[in-house]
């Protein structure tokens, strides 16, 4: 951020009066221009015994597998965005269960928030973001090339609750890989 | 937004090719700049039978009643901004429990999380954002002035949750009022 997108005029980093941490600010026009997480929301699309997963056609992480998701948007719930991703990635109809995954990701200044779903029907398809959108088993599932800590995260609980005959919400946090400087 | 926080030119708002809503770009450097909705975090700190309020010092809302909450910052977790905000509105530390609410107001593009916790002292007092800080029992609550609806949402289940003896996450949204353009 160089510019105030109000005025125009050059942004400074500083800590405002009566605040705690640096923040971007214009001194032009008075301005505060904050930074916040932003939310990812997605849904697991259950087919009897199978999941929906969508490999992915844009990076990051091209080629590789997730749970239908992306970034809410405004006016929308965070149930609401969660379908609208759902048919975006896959072309699929769900019904939306229990919200079942909060998962903090502070190095990259995200929340990914998964709800069970139930399909409609098996008419979906990849959409402009998807590669190939498929069901798969348990012991199909690609571990080794899914997209993000999120998914296999969540995959991992969604079969320990289901093998346990109970699901419950997981909130949890990711943290960095060892090395990541943030 | 007028002006690209990148290089400083014009913004326009029209769809990016292989999007579906219209964004702020800038047309001079390519920047797409997006908006999404807010995460707000807090916590319902218990002590006994008592519950935790502020009195808010700070518009909007200024002299209602709330959970201490605020804005999810960079670099933290959903639980680490509760018990951070719950440290700068009530000087109160807590050891929180389960996430209790995770509640979506889409008209004024936020979505609101506040976990059960537990206060570890009653060495509590106002932060800069509040006028007065002070525990309720539940035939005292200020219902009628009580800040935010996500507040009082919250504070509804928590009680009738705690009437039943086991308390739940209860994912929901808040709807915008009667007349409420937005």
């Amino acid at each position: 951020m160089n510019f105030c997108s109000n005025c125009g005029a050059r942004i400074v980093v500083r800590v405002p009066d009566g605040d705690t941490l640096p923040r971007h600010m214009c001194e032009a026009c008075g301005t505060i221009h904050y930074r916040n997480p932003l939310v990812v929301v997605g849904s697991i699309p259950e087919w009897k015994d199978q999941v929906l997963l969508c490999k992915r056609a844009i990076e990051p992480r091209l080629g590789m597998w997730t749970l239908p998701a992306g970034f809410m948007e405004l006016g929308e719930s965070v149930a609401q965005g969660a379908i609208r991703e759902t048919i975006e990635e896959a072309n699929a109809r769900v019904e939306l269960g229990e919200m079942f995954t909060v998962l903090s990701v502070p190095h990259v200044n995200q929340v990914h928030i998964f709800y069970r779903a139930q399909l409609l029907d098996l008419d979906f398809g990849p959409g402009t973001e998807s590669l190939e959108v498929t069901l798969f088993r348990e012991g199909e599932i690609p571990w080794k090339e899914l997209a993000f800590r999120t998914i296999s995260m969540t995959l991992k609980h969604y079969y320990a609750d289901r093998r346990q005959g109970a699901y419950r919400l997981h909130a949890d946090e990711i943290l960095a890989p060892r090395g990541m400087s943030a």
